[in-house]
């Protein structure tokens, strides 16, 4: 299911890139709104620690998915698709096999 | 500078509890408003790991600190009087020895 670079045109490597940064604009939006909002409520320590532990889990995951290179692309776009932060049509201009893919992942 | 418990009268043992919890209390509430504070500031992904590896300090420091242990708690008095968490006037009921060990550490 890997796609190598020389399989993206051009024009799919725009889409891509806008389609992932989009999704990464949102996913940090919503965390950041989150996390406001999940601190103004902090009365006691446990909460601290439930903010750190929360904050950890969220550093170790975000960086590990945002890894924008081109032969794993599709399956962090399955992810983002299947967690909402993407949705499959701001990826049209991707040729369909790419698509399907996508789209099948994002299912399982 | 150890002083084992055996080396703690009850009166004292009460005291050295009172002030405990009450340097406690007050780091924690400060610490929480400093959170509540800095978190509603957040306005990047950049700040938020800010706030994630100042949690990460403090836990792993206030965990350490705060140990109730006869044998080491004028170490642990002089650190909190130092910090600015414990008056030394609020350690009185201890022995003289025990007082002025305190406050001699608290300088260093």
């Amino acid at each position: 299911m890997q796609v190598s670079e020389a399989e993206w045109t051009d024009v799919e490597k725009k889409v891509a890139r806008t389609a992932f940064d989009k999704a990464y604009e949102r996913e940090i939006e919503a965390l950041l709104k989150q996390v406001r909002e999940q601190a103004s409520t902090i009365v006691d320590l446990s909460n601290l620690w439930q903010l750190h532990d929360f904050l950890s889990a969220k550093r170790y995951g975000i960086e590990g998915k945002y890894d924008y290179q081109y032969a794993g692309l599709l399956f962090v776009f399955a992810g983002l698709v299947k967690e909402g932060w993407l949705h499959l049509n701001e990826l049209e201009g991707l040729d369909k096999g790419k698509l399907s893919k996508v789209a099948a992942l994002s299912r399982m």
